[in-house]
């Protein structure tokens, strides 16, 4: 089928449209309209190519929702007008001990899991493009289905930053009662305090500003830590079971493990860029660990969209067009650390420009949609 | 009792033959007359206040074997003429949540766990005394069984070095056939070596010492990797289900994360000093954790001296006599990374001083021993 979308032919360019070809479904694959995709830091990075590991021409997004369109022979999940979602992961092998234990995030298949955009792009250099696309192709196996429940326009948000905060709760076993501390009330930080609550968690919010306290207590945290606040730190000592530590820069970590019980996690989720020197010793006397985690696999992310329909949670989204995207983009790299909202294209304005013969593309190559692997 | 032993009265200064009264076996008791005594590296630190916490006169010694010679009322796990050891603790609340799960080290309770020696020492400045004595008392619940088949001189020190490294291995996991990596090859690593291989691992040793190769090779590890050779670090890449990183210096954490599994964990139990900074990319992209643990509960320190008594587990162990003690910590103080053997001291060579009558000995305030907590 004939794809627009928009996407990058080289880093720090903007986004142009673009128009391609992708495969229609094959067996077990569903095909599907896209409604609404969320814009992720990531995208920013990856199209910027922060990261020295992009693909171009690179067409971004991985918190998708959409209708389904048509369905590939023996898919059983989903049928024609379904809402459904799409995270990080179009793919994995399905058959290494992690794909076993549902973490497709961890696969270490021959390709690793496939990304929704920008994989798999070892060993052959093939390409998979993401959701800021009329229309998109993905295995049944990796599509989410969105509950009644739950506003299409909010799912998108859940199956990335809900689902990379819900997945080490899930996995460092965070029971009711205990406490949950969140640092870093950002995207991934309000998605963390909410399901904090939904698991009947205790929340403790640690942020840096004080001009968010009121907000945050509104999404439900029990208590707010600002972290400059010495004495605030110090009478919280010792008091977290488990921190999803969602910063997205370096940090000094010595105040976070003074504020965790024995025997208790540190979660780093955000921050991929450093860890500056640091005193092990309440490690040691302590039994803390300081551990990361990426994303979560099709299991929790189904879960935890459906905890989010269920409990009312929602992320803070502002609604934009697919064509303000490059100045919503360039507001992004200014500020990183600390957007209070995220953004969420509605893919109404991208079919409306395709429909009404506006779109001017450029045609690039067909993507990959992760059919090389286990084929 | 009258008991004589060697303790230093202030920091940096020689340890001097000292005497003092230690109160009889009470309820739940036991009185024992030292047979060995190994010398821990944390003993030199203590004396010399390296640490900032000494409290004068300070007596070392938590790596302590003995025959029983006397028993309180209510003692039903021991009789007169047992060999019995004694590790870093000779207290704890017995209540709290860790003391209930076999792990008084992390207690809680008001005054934590009361170490051996130098504690408590919170909030009322009591001192306990430690093993470099003629005789001993403890409690009941914190004396170890050594067993027909273990000789004394050895259980001094798998109870510090042997249960370090065991307790992590117990309490993530360690499972027959998976791969557990240690790191550093010295008092704690040559006994992680042996214990690892008997829980049915493959162990492979992280050394920065060709040197030690055959050594260390004889002691079980099925391979050898010298940390500053880069091709078989690589060689080695997410191998490692479980790392005891032993390493008592900071170190870079890179090269061990880069050889651990997804979703494994290294374990600090030797540096509580510093971690240089780091780039957490990996903890995150492969949920890799680094965690640190102290010593081991009564349970486990049981059953690390039966394994080994089972297993032919054995210490490398020099014997030493009680008047050697200050040329040995001269020694330890200059090479503080790199022993490749535990120095026990036999304590008839102290019994010979005090029935020889030579011991001219200062006499020092009464200690307590932990009678302070739960009483």
């Amino acid at each position: 089928m004939k794809v627009h979308g928009y996407g990058a032919t080289a880093a720090k360019k903007d986004l142009v449209p673009v128009t391609f070809e992708r495969p229609d479904p094959q067996a077990g694959e569903i095909g599907f309209k896209v409604t609404h995709c969320g814009v992720c830091h990531s995208d920013v990075h990856q199209v910027n190519d922060d990261w020295g590991n992009t693909v171009f021409p690179s067409v971004p997004g991985h918190e998708i929702i959409g209708r389904v369109t048509s369905v590939g022979a023996g898919v059983t999940k989903f049928k024609v007008g379904d809402h459904i979602g799409v995270g990080c992961m179009v793919n994995s092998c399905q058959t290494c001990e992690h794909c076993q234990s549902d973490e497709e995030q961890y696969c270490i298949g021959p390709k690793g899991a496939t990304l929704t955009y920008n994989g798999p792009t070892k060993p052959d250099g093939t390409n998979t493009y993401g959701g800021y696309t009329t229309h998109m192709v993905v295995r049944e196996e990796f599509a989410i289905t969105i509950p009644a429940g739950l506003e299409p326009e909010y799912g998108g948000p859940i199956m990335c930053a809900g689902v990379t905060t819900y997945s080490p709760m899930k996995h460092w076993n965070l029971q009711k009662g205990q406490t949950l501390g969140v640092a870093g009330i950002g995207g991934l930080g309000h998605m963390a305090v909410q399901l904090g609550r939904a698991l009947g968690a205790k929340v403790i919010a640690f942020t840096g500003h004080e001009s968010k306290r009121a907000d945050i207590l509104k999404l439900g945290a029990d208590e707010v830590v600002v972290t400059s606040d010495e004495d605030a730190m110090t009478e919280h000592a010792m008091s977290v079971d488990l921190m999803i530590n969602t910063i997205p820069y370096p940090f000094d970590p010595a105040p976070f493990i003074s504020v965790m019980k024995k025997n208790s996690t540190i979660v780093i989720v955000g921050n991929f860029i450093s860890i500056p020197e640091f005193v092990p010793a309440d490690l040691v006397f302590n039994r803390i660990q300081i551990a990361g985690s990426l994303i979560g696999g099709v299991k929790d992310t189904q879960e935890v969209v459906d905890l989010c329909a269920k409990h009312g949670i929602r992320p803070q989204i502002k609604m934009i067009k697919m064509e303000e995207i490059n100045e919503v983009m360039a507001t992004l790299k200014e500020n990183s650390a600390d957007h209070e909202f995220r953004h969420v294209i509605d893919m109404e304005s991208m079919h409306a420009q395709v429909d009404g013969g506006k779109a001017k593309a450029e045609s690039i190559e067909q993507p990959v949609r992760g059919e090389v692997v286990g084929a």
